[in-house]
């Protein structure tokens, strides 16, 4: 989790919002590591998830990503918590809920869903401090 | 629609599942047209839909649609159409209904969400015999 703070610590300096997203394979190397580039490339698809997904599965050529774990710095939405269902990710490691857009433990739940055809192993909570004190010092900087 | 199922039509000859997009802008002009991608770049989020805000908002530089109207073969999964909440695209125009990955009228019924921050104005079933036999036809020649 402490390269995906990284990841989110430099996308904050972007004048991005602070997430960070890495995947990391199942002999622990990290294939992939994203901050959310939603302003830089007016994409609003652009999440930090959605990113190492991408560049994940490119590098492996493959769609899927069954022996992977993904770590997040916030609850994924509802698009993101989708596309790791599609990846087949084995694993989501999450920092701060996110009771606003989140879509593991808020809104849709999208895991719990029937049409819902993977759910990965679920662990909230981790480095929710660091991430959420992230998102705070952002915010109210920019008030 | 038509340019849609067009699109659906090209993505079947690719041997991608048949599902095409385009967006509209607000003087009747396409921006943007693409059919699945998924196999093609081994993308699990290169659904249609995905494609087409990606390019529409490169063209634009913008994130956000609120003119454009996205018309799309199959009803769009929770990605889908969260992204094209985010995107804050003006009308859904839909063909087929998608009782196991549909995020629209079935599953998490993304638009009916608290968390869900824009609502398009929503028109099913536009192309809907065509479509829905697009994608039998594609699912019966693979039996």
């Amino acid at each position: 989790m402490n390269l995906a703070l990284e990841e989110a610590r430099a996308a904050a300096a972007r004048d991005e919002v602070p997430i960070g997203a890495i995947i990391v394979d199942g002999a622990g190397k990290t294939l992939a590591r994203a901050g959310n580039r939603t302003e830089e490339l007016a994409d609003p698809t652009a999440h930090a998830e959605m990113e190492v997904i991408r560049q994940a599965c490119a590098l492996r050529g493959e769609p899927r990503l069954p022996d992977c774990s993904i770590y997040v710095t916030l609850e994924p939405c509802p698009m993101c918590a989708t596309a790791i269902s599609f990846a087949r990710l084995g694993r989501l490691y999450y920092g701060a809920a996110d009771a606003k857009g989140g879509g593991v433990e808020h809104g849709p739940r999208i895991f719990h869903q029937s049409t819902c055809h993977h759910r990965p192993e679920l662990y909230p909570g981790i480095g929710e401090d660091q991430a959420a004190a992230l998102l705070r010092e952002f915010f109210q900087d920019r008030r």
